[in-house]
């Protein structure tokens, strides 16, 4: 028997890009993964560690004898409404790659917004060559929900790119040179919003929070002539029917989603092709596995010695 | 007689845009505006000051007693190359809008091309959810050519950004962080880059620049498959036949383009609609003209106060 405890993998990601970041991982600890038929129906008990993105229903009735449970990603919806999830740790998974990724997405869509990409492809299609009245980024507000790692991180690139940049998160956070509201301060902080980027965890809280109702709370009279959408949080904050009511009606200028209510997104989504709409499949901030089983291993590291676990899940706010 | 010399006004900007700034601009002076029809023949002698954007061609034989001459923009190789320039300074205009505006435009692109966002348009097409390989910013180095005003701010954000970003100018500039090389070292600069920012003025050394043999000398086994040109300096600095040649071969796996060698870009351009180019009709970085003339003003007034104007073009390497 082995001194150290085997190390569980149950991953729903690229199994080519799992397989390659295990090559060289855990070196010192066996690794359990359960996308091998031969782990089917092995006897998980005694096991310390899982390391899960979406994991199967029953895993945790087979590995009873669980420590820490580790996500794949910053969310941790997916395992915490499993059956059966033991009164554990729950580590999520936060680094620079993922941050920086993030931002990257954020970012992008923001100027896309901004600098009027889709207008500009239609005159080139007509091959109109015609300069368009065109606000600057200072002249935009973006309001992000959800002030986490992803949301600081990507408040403070926007407003040094020159975006004026508000924040909300349930309770009040500071972040240098930004304005933030908290639960109380909602309508007001959408009363100043131009774009809304959504960087949500998926709690009971959340769930259908961007509805129409919310949207109707947008700044109406901003420099982009309506106000504009954009999630990379979870898809079950958002109400689907009503972004796209809301589009057609002119209530939102335009939408960017990086995620969606049922993922893949379904065939018969009008979001695949709409005219304002920029969408992406979950695509915003892939976790660099490599990057995940090292994080995993740091952490592992540090329970043995006796250290505390980092990025411990709230179980009680469920993110 | 008014005591103080009226400032000519001769602006191929949008109409309205102009006329909007003119009011209450140079508020103790008489403004000329060559573009009203009662201008067509006016007596220009004794006027010292001149606000220009591609001027007409006899502006300088009529405006015979300029002091100065004010560029409409950051370029002035509209101004320099015209007959009959006299022997005064011509003054860039160089603000803080204009340098946010271009750095939104480059970062955009930047963005478009790392985040494979046509490749993610043509999978949206179809409704395929796929997740593509994606490298991160700073496996991508971005080399900016040009390093004034415009290359040191887009240089700064890019690196922010995460992005790799390194720097070349003919004369050796020292911008914190980000390695930058001179004339002598344009090889290895280009060796070392996979998205190509130009951001030159145009000039005899830089007129055709951007060609084949530039091309070929970028990286080629860079974490996107193959380099990308980027332009928002000078049109006249690019060969478009070698961008298009290199795009079909794969030399360049992509391209955005704001300015062209014949402005607007012919409807004959491929350019117009090439599936693996961004473009924009020179809109990167418009000049807002209100702050055009409270610039010009502030000159003016440093001028008649017999202090030295600033950002006057140095006439010798013509920018």
């Amino acid at each position: 028997m082995k001194s150290k405890s085997p190390v569980i993998i149950d991953l729903k990601f690229d199994r080519e890009q799992v397989a390659a970041a295990l090559k060289g991982a855990f070196a010192d600890r066996e690794v359990i993964d359960l996308a091998h038929p031969a782990n089917k129906t092995r006897d998980l008990s005694g096991i310390d560690y899982a390391v899960v993105w979406k994991p199967a229903a029953d895993l945790f009735s087979r590995a009873k004898d669980l420590r820490a449970v580790f996500s794949g990603g910053a969310g941790v919806d997916h395992v915490m409404t499993l059956p059966g999830l033991p009164e554990v740790p729950v580590v999520r998974f936060v680094d620079q790659t993922l941050t920086t990724r993030m931002s990257e997405w954020v970012v992008l869509q923001c100027l896309l917004h901004l600098r009027q990409f889709r207008a500009y492809e239609a005159q080139n299609r007509k091959r109109i060559w015609r300069e368009l009245d065109q606000p600057e980024a200072r002249e935009v507000t973006v309001g992000i929900m959800g002030l986490g790692v992803l949301g600081a991180d990507a408040a403070s690139k926007l407003k040094m790119l020159g975006f004026d940049v508000v924040g909300w998160s349930r309770r009040k956070k500071a972040i240098d040179g930004i304005e933030t509201f908290d639960a109380a301060g909602l309508d007001d902080f959408l009363a100043r919003t131009d774009i809304l980027v959504g960087l949500l965890p998926l709690t009971a809280e959340t769930r259908g929070l961007f509805n129409a109702g919310l949207f109707a709370k947008l700044r109406r009279n901003g420099a982009l002539g309506a106000p504009v959408f954009v999630n990379a949080g979870r898809g079950g904050s958002q109400v689907e029917a009503d972004i796209l009511a809301a589009l057609d009606s002119g209530v939102l200028g335009g939408a960017s989603l990086d995620v969606f209510e049922k993922e893949p997104l379904p065939l018969e989504s009008r979001l695949w092709t709409h005219e304002k709409v920029f969408m992406t499949p979950h695509a915003a901030a892939a976790s660099d596995v490599r990057a995940l089983f090292a994080h995993v291993g740091r952490q592992i590291e540090r329970l043995e010695n006796g250290q505390a676990l980092e990025n411990v899940v709230d179980r009680q706010a469920g993110y």
